[in-house]
């Protein structure tokens, strides 16, 4: 049953096996974001205030959360997308231009996400795919084309929730950030990585009467396509769908 | 700089590449817990009831968390642990005794998990390593040796807040659990979920004044062998240890 090349990833990339990464071999320390060519204007988020009638104890989010797969066709509004944004990559300080420190944790500081979102719903937004720059908070628009929506539910073996959330969020690696420090055991984190930022997309989405269901089984070519990345510099590496509840 | 292992993995690891995973192929569903062989009598944790003075809101707790490495000589209670067991692994209710819906998402709802916890300070609890039996929400004793607090903490390559903390925790999948419907894709969802499930322990701890630092960097094979299990269908996935805050 283990036979296979996870069991063979597993083995391979145990510390005894692995190669000295870049860091260690004295490399140039790689941008704590990727560049990003715009299209068109960035648009200014909110700032990440506390959302005003945030009474859900964090107990209680984490007891009420469960995977959320209808969604009422209420779009969220800016600060609420904002938010959820904020919870899960919110860059608190950038640490001498070379390291990011988050709302989330992750494994040396390395965070190598860039986050990608399918708007579908979201108040004065124009639908379609967008980029967030962590470092600025802001987004950027990347393909504003009518078809997105039905081209990542595709991606997204057909699940019928992507085209029906208001917003589906895409963590995609940028795995040099990873590997410049951990070599080839850094796939393991970025793995590790998500599911921090997914659960606090979660617990934020019940702040916001929300639910969340995260989809790891996607068409990793086709979504990787969609994005224009090249998936392997950089791939998506886990999805979630939100949308208000159905009250 | 992406060859190597890892980029193999991934390539391999898509669903155009996969092998028709046991559960499409009819083969019989595993059981939703690892069989143990008692070595002493469990011990019942405290109903995982909300914590009394639990005022902290989900925002405030996403916002605070950073991770902590210096900890604090205060033992947890045993509720407080039961608390954090239950918001990291709580199963809610078991379906027709084949799949456990938890306090976590994971994927399919195959948690392939099975708790370790190193227990250094807990009032009432011997100091040794224990097994969490999530179903019946009990501990079982797995070794009280005196060094074994000092042998995790050489397996987690020496990081010495793993024995300051007040209980470290061990996540091991139990691979067959979601090899089963993943096939070897399943070895990037055991990462996932372990994050998703990481991040509810940075936050319960938030909760309970504590702290927490993750661990990814382990030897895999020293640290499986002092849990006693093979390495390859059940191994060390994450580490994270936690410890009242120094106030």
């Amino acid at each position: 049953m283990t036979a296979g090349i996870g069991k063979e990833f597993m083995e391979r990339t145990k510390y005894k096996n692995m190669e000295p990464a870049d860091q260690i071999r004295g490399l140039p320390h790689p941008p704590v974001e990727l560049d990003f060519s715009i299209q068109g204007s960035t648009i200014s988020l909110p700032l990440p205030a506390q959302i005003p009638d945030d009474a859900l104890t964090a107990t209680q989010a984490m007891y009420q959360r469960k995977s959320v797969r209808q969604y009422s066709d209420k779009p969220l509004t800016l600060d609420e997308l904002s938010y959820l944004l904020w919870c899960t990559q919110g860059v608190k300080s950038v640490e001498a231009h070379l390291v990011t420190m988050r709302t989330v944790p992750s494994a040396g500081a390395r965070h190598a996400f860039e986050t990608y979102i399918l708007i579908n719903r979201v108040e004065g937004l124009q639908p379609g795919l967008y980029r967030f720059l962590a470092v600025d908070h802001e987004l950027a628009p990347v393909k504003l084309s009518e078809d997105i929506s039905d081209l990542i539910t595709d991606a997204c073996l057909k699940q019928k929730f992507v085209k029906a959330s208001a917003v589906t969020f895409i963590w995609t690696a940028a795995m040099y950030r990873m590997t410049y420090r951990y070599g080839q055991r850094g796939y393991r984190y970025v793995h590790l990585d998500a599911g921090h930022v997914c659960q606090n997309l979660y617990l934020s989405a019940e702040v916001i009467r929300s639910g969340v269901c995260a989809i790891a089984a996607f068409d990793d070519d086709k979504l990787n396509g969609i994005l224009d990345i090249d998936g392997e510099n950089q791939f998506a590496v886990y999805v979630a769908a939100v949308g208000k509840k159905v009250e």
